[in-house]
C-alpha cells in the first residue's frame, strides 16, 4: 500500500498545480496524503473558493494529469530554497524551509517546468500512475493548527487504486452524510444547541432525552443485574481530589477551573467520576465479606476542548458517562472482568452492532507502568481468560496499556462498516494506592483493592452521535422516542381511538429493557391522510396506526411498519406491537 | 407576645450578668432576643467556654434573678456612653457606640450596680417577670458577621411564659436531635462528605442515591403523568445566557464561574434552569397547538454558598432539583396552576406530610414589578382561583411576590411540628420576553407565552433532610433503600432462604410508584440471631423476615415491622409486603 500513499501524495501535487495555474496568487501551505486521500492548505488571498469551485480544478487536475509529467526529486541548498520561496512569494513555504533543522536535506520535486513544490516525497514516477481520484470537499485549517495564524482553504480529495473501490468509498460517504447525526438530529428533533449556552454543550429535547434516557437505563440496568449499586456525585470538587489521584499533574490543562468568588476557593469539574467515587469507598471501613463493591452512576462529566474541535454529540465539552467501578480482590478480577463482557457483548448486539473486536493492552518492558509487575502479569493472564471464555474477537498489543494497569477497549462495527472505539474495561492498581483505600481480609489484615473501570457506551453522547448514524435515525422499536402514532383518516373515529389508545395505555415493553411503556401520539389533525402518514414516516415512527371508518368497523387497524403494512385485530394489537 | 420579647432580652442581660461575675474580664457584643429564647456573643479572651459551663452559668443567672432587681432606662450622652466602655475595657461596645447614628438617643440598662449594659430595650421591670428559661449551647459567630472579625462565643437559651411550654420545646429539641439528619445520615449510610471533594458537595451512597432516585422518579412521574416531558441540559452555560436573562445583573455574585483554560471563554455554573430550557422552546418555530409545552428536568444547579452556612444536606453548593416549567398561553394558567398544585397536594400527602399551607404572593403598587398590571391581575386572580378549586388552606400576601411574577409557596409541616418551605409555583413574565419567545396562535400572529416554574420537592438534597427528620429515618415501605431483610436462625435454612428470595424477586410496587421492584438482601452470617436482628433495627429496614428451621417446616416466615410482629405464609408473603 506504499504504493498507494505515493499516489496519493502526488495528487496532492497536481492539486497545487491545478490551483496555481487557476489561482496564480495562490500561497501554499502543506497537502500530505491521508487516510482514503490527500489535502491540500492553500491561501487563496482575496478569492472565494467553495465547494462549487472543485469540478473547475479537478478538471484542470486531469488535463495535466493527461501530459503524464514525470516526478522528479532535485536536492538544494537551504539558499536556493529560500530563494525559489520568496521568488515565487510563498511565505508558508519560506517559514518551513527556515525551521527545518540544520542538517536535513532540502529536496523539490518538479512536473518538468510546469510545477515545482518543496517536498520530501517520495512520490509515483509519472503522473500516470496516479490513478482515480475525485476532490469532495473545501474546508478551513488554521495555519498550523494555531487558531492565532491565519484560517487557509484546505481542499480534500480522496484516492484510490481501482474505480470500484473510489465508487464504494464515495457512496459509502454518500450514505453517511444522509445518515449525519447532526442533520438526523435536527431532523428527528432530538437535541440542539444555543449560541447562548456554548459550543459543545448539547441540549436534549424530549424525545432526544427520551431516547438517551433508555440506552443509559438500559446499559445500567445491565449492571444492575450484575450488583452495581447506582451511586451519586457532584459534578465540582476541590482540586484536592486530582492532586491526590494524580490526574491534576497530567490533565489539569484539559480541567474546566471553576472559581468560588464568595471564598476563593478553587474547584474543578469532574472530567471523569473514579475519584469521587473512590471517597465513598473510603467513607466508612470495609471488609472482605462486602468485596467486590460495585458502583455506576450515570453523569455528565465536562471537559475543555478545544471549540474548533466540536462537532454534533461526536466531540462535545459535556458528555455523559454511563460510568462504573468496581473494588475488587486480586482474585476476583476475571470474574468481574468476564462479568463486563458479558454486558458489553449483550448490549452491542441488542443495539445491532454485534460485530465487536477487542483490543486487550498490555504492558511493555518500559519503565513507565506503576504497579507491581507480578500483579500485572497475573491481572493480563486474568482479562485474557475472561476474553476466551466470553469467545471474544480480540487481539492483543503490548506497550498498549495505561500507565495505570492492562485494559480492553471494545469497537464496534456499524451499519455502512465503519469500526468506532466504544466500552472500555480498565484494570487500575494506582488509584487504589494514592487513595489508600483498603479493606481487611480474613486475618484481620488490611489488604488493598484493585479498581476496575468500566463504560459500556463509554460517553452517551458519543455512543449517540453513533447509534443515530448507524440507524439512519430508524431507532430499534423498544428505544424509538415515539413508537407509535395512530393517524386518522378523517375525524369521524375519535370513538374508535379512544379505544386503541386504552390498549396502548396497558402495553408495556419487557425486552430488552423492563417496563418500558409505550410512547405514541395521535395525530388526528385536519391534515390530509397523505399528508399525516409522510409525516410520520419523516419523523421515521417504527409503527403507524392508519385508522379509518372501514377499521372502526371492521375492529382492525393497519399496521405501517418501515417495510411493510399489515391488518392487524384490535383484539391482536398489543401482542404485535410487543412482537415488532 | 412583645412582654414575651422583653423577657427574653432581658434574659441576655442576666445572662451577660451572670458571665461577668464567673469570667470578669469577659468582653461583650450584642445580646438579642431571637425566636424562642435569646442569646449573648461574649469574647472571653483566653477562657475556653463550652457546653459543659453552661450549668454553672445557669445556676448563676437564677441567683441573680432571685434577687428580683429592677431593670432601669438610664439616658446618657454620647461622651458619657464612651467613658463607661473605656473604663470596662467593652472594646465592642465602644465600636458600637462610636457607629450609632448622631442624633441616636443613647441608653444604659442597669440592674441596680450589680450589671450595666448599652441598650435601647424595652426590657420587663424586674427580674421575677423573666419566666421559665434554660441555656441549651454554645457556638461560635464572628463578630458582625464579618468572617475576617474576631471569632466571639455565643450562647444560646431558650424562655417561654409557661414551664410547660419550656418543656415541650425542650422535649421536641431533643426529639429534632435524635432525628439530626446529618447523625442519621451516617448511620443508615445514605451520604457522606469528603474532605478532599469539599464541603457542600454531598456524595450519596448506594442507599442514599436509591432514596434520592425513588423521591425524584416519584415527584417526576406525577408530571409525567400531566404531560410533561424529560429534558436534559449541561450544568454550565456561556455567562451569556445569563446577561439575556438578567440573573447576572442579579445574582452574578453567587455564580460559580467556570474558566476554560484552553480558549479563555467563560462560563458559568448553572443555579437554575430555566434559561436553559427556553433554549429548547426556542429551538423550532412553535404554534397555538403545542402549547402548553411542558418540560421537567431532575438536575443539579450550583450555588456558591458560603462554606460557614453549610450544614447537612439543609444547605448545599451542589443542590438538584426535581424542576419544571410551562410555557403556556395566558388563558391557560389556571389550568396549569391548578395540575401542580394537585400535584404538590398529592406528594405531600404520599410522604406523610398532609398539613400544607399556601401562600399566595401578589405584587403591590410598588415599581418593582416588572410586566403589564393588567396581565398580573389576571394571573393573580388564577392562581387564586386554581388555590380554591384545589380546596389549599391558603392566605394572601400584597408585595410579597418575585418581580417577575406572582407565586404561591407551600409550607409542609413535619412530625414534630416544624414547617418547611419547599415547593413552589411561579408565574414569570419577564423571562419569555427577555428571550424573545413566541409561538403563532389562530390568527397567525406572534404571542408571547407565559412561563410556570415549578418544583414539587424543591431541592431534592433540603427535601430530604426534611424528609429524614420527619420520618426519623424509618421510611415508608416504597422508598425505604433497603425495604426487607431476611435473618436466618442458623445455617440450616439456605434452601428456604431461596424459596423465600425467589418469591421475593417478583414482588414489584405498583403505589405511589410503579415498576418498584422490591430491595431486599439476606443476613446469614454465622452471628447470633439477636445481634442480627439488632444489626436491621439499627438499619430501620421497614420488614425483617426472621427465618428458622421451625418456619421451613410450617412454611411460614415471620415478619417484624417497626410496630408487630406477624407470622406470614409463604404463600400469602408477596400480598403481605404490597400491601404494607
Amino acid at each position: 500500500m506504499n504504493n498507494l500513499e505515493e499516489m496519493r501524495h502526488t495528487l496532492s501535487h497536481v492539486l497545487a498545480a491545478a490551483v496555481r495555474e487557476l489561482y496564480p496568487d495562490a500561497k501554499f501551505g502543506i497537502g500530505p496524503a491521508i487516510d482514503d486521500g490527500f489535502y491540500y492548505d492553500i491561501d487563496f488571498g482575496k478569492a472565494k473558493v467553495s465547494d462549487t469551485d472543485l469540478p473547475k480544478i479537478e478538471k484542470k487536475m486531469r488535463t495535466i494529469i493527461k501530459r503524464n509529467l514525470p516526478m522528479t526529486k532535485r536536492v538544494v541548498s537551504r539558499d536556493e530554497a529560500l530563494k525559489w520561496a520568496k521568488d515565487h512569494k510563498q511565505d508558508y513555504k519560506i517559514e518551513l524551509i527556515t525551521e527545518l533543522p540544520k542538517n536535513e536535506e532540502i529536496s523539490f520535486y518538479d512536473m518538468e517546468d510546469l510545477f515545482t513544490d518543496l517536498c520530501r516525497g517520495p512520490h509515483v514516477k509519472k503522473l500516470s500512475e496516479t490513478g482515480p481520484f475525485k476532490l469532495v470537499r473545501v474546508a478551513g485549517a488554521y495555519w498550523r493548527g494555531d487558531e492565532k495564524r491565519p484560517m487557509l482553504t484546505r481542499i480534500y480529495g480522496v484516492a484510490f487504486p481501482t474505480e470500484k473501490e473510489l465508487d464504494e468509498y464515495l457512496k459509502r460517504q454518500e450514505e453517511a452524510k444522509k445518515r449525519d447525526h447532526r442533520k438526523l438530529g435536527k431532523e428527528l428533533d432530538l437535541f440542539c444547541f444555543s449560541d447562548l449556552v456554548g459550543a459543545g454543550l448539547p441540549l436534549f429535547t424530549p424525545r432526544g432525552t427520551e431516547l438517551r434516557e433508555l440506552m443509559a437505563n438500559y446499559s445500567l440496568s445491565l449492571r444492575g443485574r450484575e450488583g452495581f449499586k447506582k451511586v451519586f456525585t457532584p459534578h465540582i470538587t476541590k482540586t484536592d481530589l486530582y492532586k491526590t489521584s494524580g490526574h491534576f499533574a497530567k490533565f489539569g490543562d484539559e480541567l474546566f477551573m471553576v472559581h468560588s468568588q464568595v471564598n476563593g476557593d478553587d474547584f474543578a469539574m469532574k472530567p471523569m467520576n473514579c475519584p469521587h467515587h473512590t471517597q465513598i469507598f473510603a467513607s466508612h471501613p470495609r471488609t472482605y465479606r462486602e468485596m467486590p463493591v460495585r458502583y455506576m452512576e450515570a453523569t455528565t462529566d465536562y471537559r475543555d476542548e478545544k471549540t474548533g474541535e466540536l462537532g454534533g454529540l461526536s466531540r462535545v465539552r459535556a458528555l455523559t458517562q454511563d460510568d462504573s467501578h468496581v473494588f475488587c480482590r486480586k482474585n476476583q478480577i476475571k470474574d468481574e472482568v468476564k462479568r463486563l463482557v458479558g454486558i458489553v457483548k449483550e448490549l452491542y448486539s441488542t443495539v445491532g452492532m454485534q460485530k465487536l473486536r477487542a483490543r486487550l493492552s498490555y504492558r511493555s518492558d518500559e519503565d513507565k507502568y506503576l504497579g507491581d509487575k507480578k500483579l500485572w502479569e497475573m491481572a493480563q493472564n486474568q482479562i485474557k481468560q475472561a476474553a476466551i471464555d466470553n469467545k471474544l474477537d480480540y487481539f492483543e498489543q503490548e506497550g498498549e496499556a495505561a500507565f495505570y494497569g492492562p485494559k480492553i477497549d471494545f469497537m464496534a462495527e456499524d451499519a455502512i462498516g465503519r469500526e468506532h472505539q466504544l466500552a472500555t474495561i480498565q484494570l487500575d492498581f494506582v488509584m487504589p494506592e494514592r487513595f489508600g483505600l483498603e479493606f481487611t481480609n480474613e486475618k484481620g489484615e488490611k489488604e488493598r483493592p484493585v479498581m476496575i473501570h468500566h463504560a459500556t457506551l463509554g460517553s452517551i453522547e458519543r455512543f449517540l452521535s453513533v447509534f443515530i448514524e448507524h440507524t439512519g435515525g430508524w431507532f430499534p422499536f423498544w428505544c424509538a422516542p415515539e413508537q407509535v402514532r395512530i393517524v386518522t383518516v378523517n375525524n369521524s373515529v375519535s370513538d374508535y381511538v379512544s379505544e386503541i389508545t386504552k390498549i396502548l395505555d396497558k402495553v408495556v415493553l419487557d425486552k430488552p429493557l423492563k417496563y418500558n411503556e409505550l410512547r405514541y401520539t395521535v395525530d388526528e389533525s385536519a391534515d390530509s391522510l397523505g399528508k399525516k402518514i409522510r409525516r410520520a414516516t419523516e419523523m421515521k415512527i417504527p409503527a403507524i396506526l392508519v385508522v379509518g371508518p372501514k377499521d372502526a368497523e371492521e375492529g382492525i387497524v393497519s399496521v405501517r411498519l418501515r417495510d411493510k403494512e399489515e391488518k392487524i385485530k384490535l383484539s391482536e394489537l398489543a401482542s404485535f406491537l410487543k412482537g415488532i
